[in-house]
């Protein structure tokens, strides 16, 4: 972290007003590195399957009503507990784990008020006694408009509700076809109770998800087959860690699945290619498992979880992504909140015959019993639908019905059944959902980056793709007319990557900061440049260098930065001896 | 917006809920002409700029002091007037311009509110009669922790602020070397009142804006010669409009600098790239200027403003981009706020002398005066700055001062001044600001890039680099093995471009279909190809075509995409009658 704050990746914000807890500025390279983060996630996650995928946009301000329907405003919350003395406010449940060192997850209000009764806990900042355990609602709250209830909306904690609520849109973009992914990445907020892990506990972060929707009765998930069944992963069950067991277990993707570790087959994919991913950022598979959550420390909206663990340095293992089967959960809600039409159509195999109950009405009798009256009650007739007019006659055995204020004797309805065949029918599409938050990425990219070579000195080990500056050019000594040569070079390369111009120091100096920031390449313009026109690239990995034209430059950075080795591309390799320097 | 509502690119927020006046959700193709345009403005802002130009990103929940001390909790506000019949609440100004066809902008309450009296304006909406008018603070309001008072936060409603509170980090980021442009990329938020105009005025959007920090007794602004000086710019000048001239003179870039018709050189410089970057996005000169704002309706913290105006249909002018020369004022503001050093330093060409003031005090003498009691004054004498001692000194004539509560004898200190020679001095830098709205933009780029072909058809000649869908794939017919083909060269080109197969209908339907999304390149697959290997590249704006060999295609897709006529790479072209189909 003191090397991410020195290099400019990061620090807290509000610096000259006293910082604030919860969150975090990135600095010029955390910004470059964080897009490199996200490219890669929008590659792995959307590009390579655009079929399928597609990326939307929503609004962080979110109108209540929509995490009413999420259950979010009744379940999103933490146990807080507030010292009675200095009046800090904590998280109950951290309290208790710092002090008694143990999993306090998913206990309840009463449970975690006993443990700290029991066990004396006080205020660990001023050693007051503690109010009672209560609910806070951790979602930010604010008003669109004037300040009024029905105005009242919060900040999305995260951006899988505005997926949902756009199912319709998408599904008929999709020319309503199943399976597609919604994917989003964008900011979200979480009113944390005092957050003290820096970079990792945000308030406001940058989520990347993917709501996942199908048919649970005909998935589709070929491609989990085609690309990962012989995949292994790491996974942690829940049933092994009810029994204190802490080891995860190897498991083949299709194993899982066929063995219902996983009990979604789509669940199953996306933890494959967020393995592969993570990966991708510098992880390798034995430092990452899936650690299977326990019923009560799921989300209300999971039938099941896996968190996606990486082990680092700073908190011995750190969740950077959910796997979360919401199943028909959130769709179900937003019907029943919104009455709108968010479901899907399947062809049947075969044909259902339903039983259908249709209402009609004497058209004649109406205008003779109504005369004048009955345009208003055919009006009114219009308006409603069968179900409505079925529930109407159901409601009374009396022999006059009421619609819209006027009584119509039920003589005029004739109700008759009908036998229908359908072939299609609606359902609900289960969804899979795999979701990343950026900044974790970033932290764990920084501390597997970090190395440190045999004099002590820092080098940052980033995957090429994702090093934030790619080329740094400067001449072997800052004199002319290397100087010029190397200007120029630097002006042209810009043009390409994002490039750092190295003066100041003896080469050695100079090396040593491109690799502090994790530069993959360094051109350097030595004394044989102006006759030879050529000057030398160094791979920052193996500080072996090659002679390349300067007219060749560009190729060999590409070539290098989608991960070929420079020194098989058939120039000169010079073995320069940095520690002489 | 019908069209872009149809193929996906937007549509109003929480539609299901009844939608939400002032959010718009970007769909699949919305995501993606955004992303584009905001990679464009990187190249253009940043990129090519990256020596002196770095991104940070901050966060959008901001604690309330950082907006007092920006004058935005005093200055932000419009209008208001609500309904006293149905409630509603609209915008004064607005009312006033709809009823009376002037402009109102600038106007203060009591004008707004005789106005309304005088010409007795009524709820547009249920003619009711109207309240007084009042300032309506358009920050939207959060509270970071629990309810209270002192964690009163606001959703930003401009990115810059985060840029100046992080000044100081930048500049030793920078070495100290001025000038040096922040930018940054994200959401902001204004709590508009009754927001009517679709995206274009939205309560959440996201902005892309520089703050360029320079010297002012040496902008060092060379690059505006190098670069933009012959270059011209269309002006409406606010006194031209305060004598009801609307119509902009043009101007060289230069010119307009030395004749102090744009005040700032790094302004002008940053209206230059904004005119170049407009043009990428398909606008030419002739739709575009800059106007600039009357006193009374520029922002409370802006010395000179120009709006970057574009001719469009729906609204007759719309405002793409604000360039603000800031000043000192926000600087000024955080340091009185913050009593933070955001000062920068410049080297003096000459040496200054200045006199010193330097108030010593006799150790002994406190000590026989106090005894025991001496560490105690020495202590609290440690506290004080010099500054602090000259203000004790000169607030009293008495004999005595007090220091921390303890009465000490004047005679102990002993004050005299001193003159020295300074080489360096500390100086509050003058900032420009060059501020993009992206939804905004989107909306320029869909009007200009929607044609309509002979036929009434919709061709969207979106620029190349912005098109969402890069490349369309198709069989000539939907058969084998023609299909076959077709699908493998699909599966290819999507690792490379967002790419879309086309299926169903003839060939013209399909290439419409393309022309419809704005897909500059279709490759077509015909009767030819299992023989020869070799398929079809349609242009979408020529409709010609050329016959390119398979291995052929992504590098006259690249070349396409770069900007080269591909008819010009030497392979045989066809002229295909379209108009056939």
């Amino acid at each position: 972290m003191d090397y991410a704050v020195k290099a400019g990746f990061m620090w807290q914000s509000f610096e000259i007003y006293g910082g604030q807890a919860g969150f975090y500025d990135l600095g010029p390279l955390g910004v470059l590195l964080k897009n490199n983060i996200i490219e890669l996630w929008r590659e792995y996650f959307v590009k390579q399957h655009q079929d399928f995928v597609v990326e939307i946009e929503t609004p962080i301000i979110t109108p209540a009503v929509v995490f009413r329907a999420s259950g979010h405003e009744e379940n999103f919350t933490d146990y807080a507990t507030e010292c009675l003395q200095c009046h800090r406010i904590f998280r109950a449940d951290h309290l208790v784990e710092e002090k008694l060192g143990i999993n306090a997850e998913g206990l309840s209000a009463e449970e975690l008020e006993e443990l700290i009764r029991k066990h004396n806990i006080r205020c660990p900042v001023c050693g007051g006694p503690l109010s009672n355990v209560h609910k806070f609602l951790l979602l930010f709250q604010t008003y669109i408009g004037p300040y009024s209830p029905s105005n009242l909306a919060y900040l999305r904690p995260e951006a899988a509700q505005g997926m949902f609520i756009n199912f319709k849109r998408v599904y008929d973009l999709m020319k309503r076809r199943l399976p597609f992914g919604i994917a989003q990445i964008g900011r979200v907020a979480r009113n944390e109770i005092s957050p003290r892990q820096g970079p990792v506990r945000l308030r406001e972060f940058t989520i990347m998800e993917i709501e996942f929707f199908y048919d649970d009765t005909n998935p589709q998930c070929d491609i989990l087959y085609e690309r990962c069944s012989d995949e292994r992963l790491n996974i942690l069950r829940a049933e092994d860690r009810e029994r204190g067991n802490d080891k995860p277990i190897q498991i083949r993707v299709a194993e899982a699945v066929e063995e219902k570790i996983i009990m979604s087959p789509w669940l199953a994919y996306w933890m494959c290619i967020a393995k592969r991913f993570v990966n991708a950022l510098g992880v390798p598979d034995d430092k990452m498992y899936f650690e299977e959550k326990l019923a009560k420390e799921r989300a209300h909206y999971s039938k099941q979880t896996f968190d996606q663990m990486v082990i680092v340095d700073k908190w011995g293992k750190l969740e950077v992504s959910g796997h979360a089967y919401r199943h028909t959960y959130d769709l179900e809600r937003h019907i029943m909140f919104s009455k709108a039409d968010l479901y899907a159509i399947r062809q049947l195999k075969e044909p259902k015959t339903v039983t259908k109950t249709i209402i009609e009405y004497d058209k004649n009798a109406i205008l003779s019993i109504f005369g004048s009256k009955a345009p208003q009650v055919f009006k009114a007739l219009a308006k409603l639908s069968q179900e409505d007019l079925a529930k109407i006659l159901s409601q009374t055995n009396s022999d006059t019905v009421t619609i819209n204020g006027i009584e119509v004797p039920r003589s005029v309805f004739r109700v008759r059944t009908v036998e229908e065949k359908i072939w299609v029918e609606r359902f609900v599409p289960h969804v899979s959902e795999p979701s990343f938050g950026v900044e974790r990425l970033m932290y764990v990219v920084l501390e597997y980056a970090y190395t440190e070579d045999e004099k002590g000195r820092v080098v940052m080990r980033f995957p090429r793709r994702l090093a934030p500056i790619k080329v740094g050019v400067t001449p072997l000594v800052d004199r002319e007319p290397l100087e010029s040569i190397a200007r120029r070079i630097y002006n042209e390369l810009k043009q390409h990557y994002y490039t750092i111009y190295l003066e100041g120091g003896s080469i050695g100096k100079k090396y040593a900061h491109a690799d502090e920031l994790g530069v993959p390449f360094v051109i350097t313009v030595d004394y044989d440049t102006p006759q030879r026109n050529d000057v030398t690239v160094r791979d920052r990995d193996t500080k072996k260098q090659v002679r390349v034209p300067i007219s060749d430059v560009i190729k060999v950075i590409d070539a290098g930065l989608s991960g070929t080795d420079i020194t098989t591309l058939g120039y000169p390799v010079i073995e320069y001896r940095e520690d002489k320097e």
